[in-house]
Order: structure tokens, then sequence, then C-alpha cells
């Protein structure tokens, strides 16, 4: 089964950053399709009956379906996966923290072998089709979305009205039902305090900016999720090629940031990437959020070729490695965060030293 | 010339923790005599003539003794010593600050091949005999600093008054003229907030602390210089003894205070330690203090066994190696505080990488 490798390793498609586009600055592109089903309640009004009607009505689509793409497909269902299980998907940005949360068996995500695609059954909505590549490729992205949500749709009746689209559990996602991000690696704009001044901009052309794991989660690492704040009165293509200019815009302030910081700091520069480096390969107890800060400085060593021998790919899979979940999973016992905090630690140690 | 030798390496006696008592706690000892010529102005008050008139005598004292231990000492008059000279001596602590910022060149130094005998000629006495040895040695200090007193004293009148005994410039010396020292290393100490109290106890016991270069220099790295504050109506002996008790309880107070960090937050202590070499390491840019700060955790963990594969001695030769004038020496050129800190970070990374 391969939700046990996803489960066990910490590899998922987009850390692949060598594949991806732009991937020194965007780390990966998602599209999420919310969708529901006709005649049955929104997910927060289900009850045992309607949760598992819904979860049979997708689960027999998937099955009909012939798309080898949903045929790789595995159906896992909330009683077969642990909290901690269900924690380390929302590690790897494989499901939300609300849907982690849920304890329901018709709860259920459906997920392909890499990770890149994946379907939560009966979060806010009865599906969020979510597809998730390295680098910038929110077109790609939106590709494979689409065509599993055509697949879908041959079997399933979505709930959809002429004027409105498609309808949703949150009126803040009607329309298209799409929810387009990117999420962004900006140390060298937030290091130079540019970053609030161009977020505001960004507000300005309906975008939102978030932390690593979307809404109400802060920025650490100086990681940035970049999303559409509108889904109703604009195409999918609009939404797409606003996000993607806009990001491609940011890109480019980022590495002229980066190179100013490289060329009129430079000694600075190497002083703070080394600094992170010894620390993390060094210390003994480190929080999450100090990994993540001192992991981006890192990053930024290696895209800016003051560190070698460290690939980006390795970082990405980090990242997740060292999340709560991760740690525990890697050594088969709850732990207290002070117990993670050191666990981390040696990782961390492992993996860069 | 041995002279060259201790200019332009960084290794002097007191260096050598090896081979010293509780060198693992004091770094060095220091025994100091004050001494003037009788009938001749104490040096704040020499002019040329009377200047050169003290350095001649001085001088045909040293000539005139068969003592292998005199013989085999160099004179070095500040016309042969560049001020980027002077200051590497004091770095070395072979010679004092104020008698470094001096000009004339009737002051000067004898010193013998390894840097635990000198003697500073015209600094605020005639002569300030100095043996500065690794690890806890004041007596024997005393021992090499009297015979070197008492095989000059056949050659050289020395200002002496039957009831108040040598007679030196500042009156706080008048008496024994002797300053015994020691410069502590106390991590724990500091690290668990008991310094304050211990010092304040001392200092009721008539002894002063001070940091690293002596009056009115501030205390980094942990390096405490514990001395005696009377001269006056109180025997070598007593001196000697009274400093050598209070340094023995402070390194047993040391020891306990070390054994409880290692037992009761081992992880606390190697994430500091850890961190301090990952710094020390990796940096590209570090000031002296931070320097020294750091080499005093990283010290504390070669005491503790947490760090292998470092001597003691690498240490205290690094901790002169990284100040500004040992800096510029190994540059050849002059250098502005920036510069400094950039060749610091890369003089360490040498050294402990």
């Amino acid at each position: 089964m391969h939700a046990d490798d996803l489960l066990n390793s910490n590899y998922v498609k987009w850390m692949l950053a060598e594949e991806a586009p732009a991937s020194d600055i965007v780390i990966s592109s998602r599209i999420r399709l919310a969708r529901n089903l006709n005649l049955i309640p929104f997910p927060h009004l289900l009850d045992q009956k309607s949760g598992e009607r819904s979860l049979a009505e997708i689960q027999a689509a998937w099955q009909k379906s012939q798309d080898p793409i949903l045929r790789e497909m595995e159906l896992l269902t909330f009683d077969q996966l642990s909290p901690l299980d269900r924690q380390i998907l929302v590690e790897k940005h494989l499901i939300s923290p609300n849907h982690a949360a849920a304890n329901e068996h018709y709860r259920g995500l459906l997920v392909n072998r890499d990770g890149a695609l994946a379907i939560m059954i009966n979060e806010e909505d009865h599906l969020r089709i979510q597809c998730l590549l390295p680098g910038l490729q929110v077109e790609a992205c939106y590709e494979m979305a689409e065509r599993i949500d055509d697949q879908l749709e041959k079997n399933l009746n979505f709930a959809f009205d002429e004027s409105r689209g498609y309808l949703t559990a949150c009126p803040t996602n009607v329309g298209t039902g799409m929810r387009a991000s990117v999420m962004l690696h900006l140390p060298a704009i937030t290091l130079t305090g540019l970053a609030n001044a161009i977020f505001q901009n960004i507000a300005q052309l309906g975008m939102t900016v978030r932390g690593l794991y979307g809404e109400g989660s802060e920025v650490v690492g100086n990681l940035y999720q970049v999303s559409n704040q509108v889904t109703l009165g604009q195409s999918e293509e609009d939404i797409i090629n606003n996000l993607t200019t806009i990001t491609a815009q940011m890109v480019d302030q980022e590495r002229i940031m980066r190179s100013r910081l490289a060329n009129e700091t430079r000694f600075q520069l190497e002083d703070r990437v080394g600094r992170a480096f010894g620390i993390l390969t060094n210390a003994r107890i480190m929080t999450s959020n100090e990994a993540l800060n001192l992991l981006s400085d890192v990053r930024l060593g290696v895209d800016l070729g003051i560190i070698k021998d460290i690939r980006p790919f390795a970082l990405n899979e980090l990242m997740a490695a060292v999340s709560p979940a991760h740690l525990q999973k890697r050594s088969g016992q709850e732990m207290d965060p002070f117990q993670r905090d050191v666990k981390r630690a040696e990782v961390i140690k492992e993996k860069l030293g």
C-alpha cells in the first residue's frame, strides 16, 4: 500500500525542487477545487448516515473511473489513519489541519503514490481536489486537478448553480471553488524589510498572504503562502494567470534583493548562512520555529552557492522531517515538546552534518 | 632573538594548561613585585635624563647577574618595539595596557624565552617583576619572582623603608609591593547566578575581582582575575596562602556547579556547548567579546568531555590569537574593526574547524 510509503518516508512530490521552474524561490504550487454532492448536507451538517453516503458515492465514482491517474490513487478513511498519521499528512501538506482534527470514519483521503494528487473527503466540502507540485507550476496543477474533477463529475452529481457556479460550504469558495496558491521562500525581501509593502500591494490585487500551514498559521522560515482571495466573478484562467504573473514578479524582486545582498553585504550574508549551518549541525535542542528559520538561512546559502553539497530537495524533506508528527513516527513513540526538540536537533544533525 | 618568537607566535608559558594543577578552572597564576630605585624619581616624574639613568641602572644590574634565569632574559626597550608589538605583549599578559601606551625609549621590558618571567621597566614603578604560570601555582610564581628580586637587589639599591617596606609610586602598593592574582574561568558559577554573591564574599576577605586585562577591564568569557587588595600589614606568605585558599574554594564550588549542570541539565549544557562550537567554526564575522564568550562555552565543553580533540592549550593560545594586535601582526597590516572581525572568524575557523 503506497499510503505506508507516504506515512513512513519524508518524501512527497512537491519536494522535488530540482525538476521545477523557479524552485529556488517557489517551493510549491497548489490548486485546490472545492466540490460538493447534490442532495447531501454539507460536511459540517453530516450525521453518520449521510456521511457514509457521501463517502460511498465518492468511493464508487473513483472506482468506476478508468483514468490511470485516478486508478493509481488509494483510499484512506479515517478509521485507517491514527491521529499521528493524519498529522503526518498535514505536515506533508496533503490534508488540512482541520481535516486532521476530525474523527469520523467517513472522513478520508484519496491520494496518489507521490502525493502530488490528494482528494480530501468530507473536509469542509465533500471533496477537496488538490494538486501540489514543486516550483512555479500553477497551470500544470490546474490541468491535473481539472482532469480529476472531470473524471469524477462523470459519475457524481456536483452541487452547481448556473449563476453562482459551484456551491460550497463556505460562501468564500462559491463560484470556481478554486484556490490557487504558491509557497514562496522570500528571505531577501524579508531581510531588506520590503515584505510588508509588497504584501500590501498583493492584497490590492485580490491575493492573500499566509504562513506555512495556510489560514491562521504564522509565517516562519520566511515562507509565505500566496493565494487568490476571490473565487467568484473570475474565471479559473484569470485566477491562474493573475497568481502566476504576481508570483513571477515576486520571484524577480527576490532575485534582485538576493544579488544585492550578495554583492553589497557579502560577508554579513556568509556570516548569517554560516552561523545557521553551524547551529543546525551542532545544537542539541531545537524548536520547530528556530529550525525553520535557520533552514531558511541555509536554503538561501544553497541558492547563492555559499553552501555546496546540500540539495534543495534535502531541505524540503527536512522541513517535513523535523515536524512534530514526523519526529514521533520516526521515534515510534509519543514525545513531549522537549523530547521532540532534542529529537529534532538529532535528525537535523544526521541529515546536514 | 627570542623576543621575535614571543611577538610572532601565539605561545607563552601560561597557556600550557596541560602541565598545571587545577588548570581546568585556573587559567593562570601571577605574582608581580613593584620595586623602585633609590634617589631616582618615580616613573611618572621621570625626565629623559633620569629615565635613562633608571634604565641604565637596571640594565647594568641584570648584566652583572650570574643567575641563569636572569642571563636567559632579553632586554627590549620601547625604541625596539612598535605600538603593535607592545599591544601584542599586552594580549599575552606580559606587560600592562598602561605600559604599552607609553612611548619613551627608556621604558622597556626584560623577558625570558617562554614569557613566564617579565620585568617591566619604568612602568608605574621602576621595576615590576612578574612571574606568570599556568594553573594554580601562586607559590611557585612567588618563588621565581623572589629569586629575580634577590638577584637584582644585589646590584640595585631599592627604595625601602624599615617601617613601611618597599616604597611605590602608588600608595596602594606600598609594603610588600606584591600583587598576587589568579585568572579563573567560572562559567558554571556565572551560569547559575552565583558569581555576584561569591565575589562579595571575596571582597570582604581583602580580594578584588577584575576582568581579563586587570583594573578597569570588563569581564568577558567568564574570565575573572582575582587578586589581593592589600599590600601593607600582611606578609607575602599570608597573601599567597590567602589567595591560594580562596582560589581552591572557588575551584571546588565551580566543580560542584559544573557537575550539577552536567547531571541536571545535560541536554541544555550540550546544546550550549554545541552551538558555541558551531558558531565559532562557521561564522564569517566575529567580535572579540563574542569570541571570548563562545570560547568560554567550548572550554567548558572540553573540560566536561562534551567536546573531544581540542586541547585547553589550543584555547588559551586562541584567546591571544584572536586579540586585535595578534590579528594585525598575522595579517601584516593595520585593520579596522570590521576587517579584524572577519580575520578573527577566519583564524578561529582555521584553528578549531
